[in-house]
């Protein structure tokens, strides 16, 4: 059948038309409505579930009426379970031949994300890309006719303050004339690294704003820095809006690889939702009379490889597949223009230079913010967004690698994984003699007391972290990750396929009506993520000759958030005196800060990046031992002992690449 | 009355609607009807007369039946004589208020030109802007991550060609790996100025293609030229599609200061028409299986000030009033893409400098291809365009200058003038005894000998030339251009406002139906025209100290086109030997040539231009006094002898400023 169809999703009370042979994801997709896709419609989550409420008959006793949607495949056979009620379907399996109805249960909602990025005070010297000039000009007269006022304004930069050989930007001489009338022969100028004027304003304007931008594969977050002091004076952040067509990078370059246009829309989402935090960090600037974003003069961007290729519209398949190399390395200058950036126009957006297929510029961030290059300890830093980045080193040398650790630190791939959103048990504490539980939701201010209700919905990372951390210390599993039989516990049981399972919270805890556990599978989910890291970590100091580290740096919202003790506890990273690990924050965004308030932070990172050696762990001799020795609570010096032969009869995959 | 109405123009059934209120005129240049407009619709200039065939009703018996038409206003009542007939009106002053019919008399209608100008084989040592380099890249490995695919190119061309510090455009990155796989790791780099990689074409490309373009206030043309060979190997030329809008440079100006979005208009109009000459121009390479316009990987630009600041979007007011400054002299290089024009999108468009707000980028080509400034002779050069402008000197000093003569060299102001098309006298000569012409039309292979009708329709620039010299030579006029009395020939008659006229063409010799005659105003018109030329350089001189002249050069279509004995007899520049008086074609194209490919020539163009001096004639001394002796025919020592006298009984305004 084609045409096009009625598709209505409630609870929102979205609709809209469209094609026939569509998913329902598409068409939530499209509807902007708010549903999980963590893998990114390939079919290997089942996050999306769906219940269809009209146009789906599935065991329609009247054979003459037709289903609405294609019928039922086997992976939706595989995920949908009985638990989860009748006309349940995966969104990005059904596809739509007719008009349907659906409804989201609360689990399949994506949910509104609190964002916990937040910049650290930066010490570095002031002395931006772009600066004002105020000139008072020599008015025009019919005795001097050498000059345009192209030139005028170029000599006045030159005799007060000794700048030359300038350019300036054709947006910029589009209205030159009459900005110099508007301001009765005064204007401000700004300049670009000394070489382009890049904005001329009518009158004396002394204020000045550029903006970082951190483009997480998750969250983005803005800074609007006051160039004239240096100061952060506005942040800004949202959940990156190109979620939808993917939770993690490998989904989104299959997105971009599987759909027409599939970049195009996932870069038009990104530029879309700057955008969008550019109207939101100026809505003061436009208060006061200004210009909002035309007020920004400035910006610097970091991200991952795979976010710098979609936002600049790069094909992001050559580095989804190996020898992983992307289109460019260094540092880029492109107009905001070009990018349709809504700041001033003739602006340049700085993209920091990358380090390699994997380590992106968010990395080179984290680098020249925390300058391992110049630190006499030996410092080991953890980026962990939705990959892991790691920097280890000191001023004789600097290595970098990134770690597959897959989206298990950020609640994917875990039965009752979500994001840091309200409803997700972040913190947990379990009573060793008892096995019983204590935790906090995001949303509620106290810890969870059994008294109250506090419809808990999933478990965020750092609560996965904390809950399996917990489980080891109260002996509910022990080192290989395996649950300890016979228990005497109503929180420890069996599932329906007869795998042990822990309650963290019974059903009339939560707002979603069942029990949320932690299973056999997500121990080992947490397992292989912290295994990738501690490998990583552990390969990099064997191949520079380390053996011990002075500091562990977390960096990220997620390295702000995990319990230093609870990830020293699972062996996340080798051994570190605890009071020598501490969180920075986003020392992502901090990078992009530095680069935006100090030009010489650009020319450092460029170097920095390419004096930072990239190690490519998979290829490191030993790398398969290292990985398995490392998923042991905590590391064990034989891997071989149990773990492998476990993981095997588990059927659990061990993959590198994510 | 409000709404939209329905108008028909015939013969050529273009129809549309307009809103209520606009003009004809308005409506012609909507539906592309050919309709002259020399003033640019401000009713000076009465080209524009229109019948009206259905819905004007001037004297209608039936008073309740509602005009379609605005009333006739007292400008119309000028212009409009008895012998044009019948419901006549000019469309420039009649606003529709219903449905219209109208008819556009041959007369009025623009016809399509004849255009003339070609390069010349141009001298100059081959060394493009843009040159290409053919790379064989090492294939990526995963034991070679150290770079992206851009620094593989940037290497190889350090490496291979010595070229260092390359930029890469951001439209260049974004295909980059595509065309690289396509190429098999071998391709072709575009290198603009040593400085920025602008085009990467898989596979090994050696055929490179610039454009050259002159923006001519009336004509547009475009020479292809293979960057390989510096040889043009295609030329193509148009009517400038702003001509609708103002024949002269005043007139465009005064269009976009007095119509919203006048400037976007006439900038879309002119970007508009170079994509169309560039399609045309490259239609046999998108045969050859190329890519047509993208196969350009540079261009130059020459035009005069207020084209330049309308090509350009610049607002042109600042050049149409004192003290006359244009927002840039220096030359510019502006991304193709930022300009609309349909070249390869990375590549730049360079811009010419211009000299002052009246010698434009199109004189700073005639000065470079022309070069005085490396003549021992002292050299007058005279671009008689729509406006003519003079460069004057040798190797010591060169002097430059904008004479406003007037658009009566190019037809207009000249009753029965008109462009260089077909139907139009180009050559004349008179009979000194019998005082019967001979003339040629253009479209005519012979002169006209009386036996055959050739339809004239009207007198181009150099018959206009030809037939004023012919009648000074024949005694039809005298030296101070006044017709002599009581000559005995039918052709010398009184109009009907009781001036002389002489009859060039029969009614029966005409497409029009009427007599083509030269009137006493027409000789004035070129008397005011000439007499600005020659004054312009006789003041030079003077201020240059020189005393003779040792060549005249006569560049642009139109001195390519005038008789040299004809300007020597009415006195079009000061004396010179014949001989050494010789046209040159288009030298502004020339010069937009020889800056395309070799790239000294830019830095010469911009050095040059500013070395040059430019004189301002109308506020020279002695301004007015040489004007007048400059207006006779030859000039006279002592102008006021009865010149001045004649014209002010005549009515004739002495404007310098045209």
């Amino acid at each position: 059948m084609s045409g096009k169809w009625k598709v209505n999703f409630q609870p929102s009370g979205r609709r809209g038309e469209v094609e026939a042979g569509k998913t329902l994801l598409d068409a939530a997709q499209r509807l902007g409505v708010d549903l999980e896709s963590v893998c990114g419609g390939k079919g290997t989550c089942g996050k999306c579930k769906v219940r269809v409420e009209e146009g789906y008959f599935e065991k329609d006793a009247m054979e003459s009426r037709m289903s609405h949607l294609s019928g039922l495949s086997d992976m939706e056979r595989k995920f949908i379970k009985p638990e989860d009620g009748p006309q349940m379907r995966l969104a990005c399996a059904a596809e739509v031949h007719g008009d349907v109805k659906l409804f989201v249960p609360e689990k399949s909602r994506a949910g509104k994300q609190i964002v916990r990025k937040a910049a650290r005070d930066i010490r570095v010297t002031l002395d931006p890309a772009v600066k004002k000039y105020c000139l008072k000009l020599e008015p025009a007269t019919l005795h001097d006719l050498s000059k345009g006022d192209a030139e005028r304004i170029r000599e006045a930069l030159q005799t007060e303050y000794g700048l030359t050989d300038l350019e300036m930007d054709y947006t910029v001489l589009r209205d030159l004339q009459d900005r110099i009338r508007e301001g009765a022969w005064e204007v401000t100028v700004s300049v670009w690294m000394d070489r382009e004027i890049v904005k001329v304003e009518p009158a004396f304007v002394t204020v000045s704003y550029g903006l970082a931008v951190d483009v997480g594969t998750t969250t983005v977050a803005a800074y609007l820095c006051d160039l004239e002091t240096g100061k952060v004076v506005n942040t800004e952040s949202m959940m990156n809006p190109q979620v939808p067509y993917g939770e993690d990078v490998m989904s989104r370059i299959t997105y971009a690889m599987t759909h027409e246009d599939g970049l195009a829309t996932m870069r038009n989402a990104i530029i879309g939702g700057i955008n969008e935090l550019i109207d939101k960090i100026t809505a003061d600037i436009r208060a006061n009379g200004a210009d909002g974003g035309a007020a920004i003069v400035d910006m610097t961007v970091v991200f991952n490889t795979a976010m710098h290729h979609i936002f600049l519209g790069f094909n992001p398949v050559y580095i989804g597949r190996a020898p992983f190399i992307p289109a460019v390395q260094d540092s880029l200058n492109i107009k905001a223009s070009a990018l349709g950036i809504r700041i001033n126009p003739a602006s340049y957006v700085h993209v920091l230079p990358i380090e390699a297929g994997f380590v992106g510029a968010d990395n080179v961030g984290v680098l020249i913010a925390e300058e391992p290059y110049h630190s006499d300890d030996t410092v080991l830093i953890i980026d962990i967004g939705t990959n892991g980045e790691l920097l280890l080193g000191n001023r004789e040398a600097v290595c970098s690698t990134s770690c597959a650790t897959g989206p298990a630190f950020e609640g994917a791939q875990i039965k009752f994984g979500m994001r840091a959103a309200p409803g997700a048990i972040e913190k947990v504490r379990i009573d060793p003699e008892s096995r019983e539980p204590q935790y906090k939701v995001i949303g509620k201010a106290d810890w969870h007391t059994h008294i109250e209700k506090v419809n808990a919905k999933g478990i965020c990372g750092s609560g996965i972290i904390d809950v399996i951390a917990e489980m080891f210390k109260a002996g509910i599993i022990d080192k290989s990750g395996k649950f300890v039989k016979d228990l005497e516990t109503p929180r420890v049981r069996k599932d329906a396929d007869g795998k042990p399972e822990y309650v963290l919270a019974w059903a009339d805890e939560t707002s979603i009506g069942t029990d949320i556990t932690v299973t056999q599978s997500d121990v080992r989910a947490l397992q292989l993520a912290k295994g990738a890291l501690y490998a990583g970590a552990k390969l990099m100091m064997k191949r520079m000759g380390i053996e011990k580290l002075d500091r562990v740096v977390l960096a990220g919202a997620f390295g702000s958030h995990i319990d230093t003790a609870a990830s020293l506890t699972l062996g996340m990273f080798p051994d570190c005196h605890i009071e020598k690990v501490y969180a920075v924050g986003n020392a992502a965004g901090d990078g992009a800060i530095m680069a935006l308030i100090n030009r010489d932070k650009r020319r450092e990172a460029c170097q920095k990046a390419r004096w930072v050696q990239f190690v490519e762990i998979a290829v490191e001799p030993g790398f398969e031992k290292e990985f398995m020795m490392a998923m042991h609570i905590p590391h064990m010096k034989d891997p071989f002992t149990n773990l492998k032969g476990l993981l095997e009869k588990e059927k659990v995959p061990v993959n590198i690449k994510g």
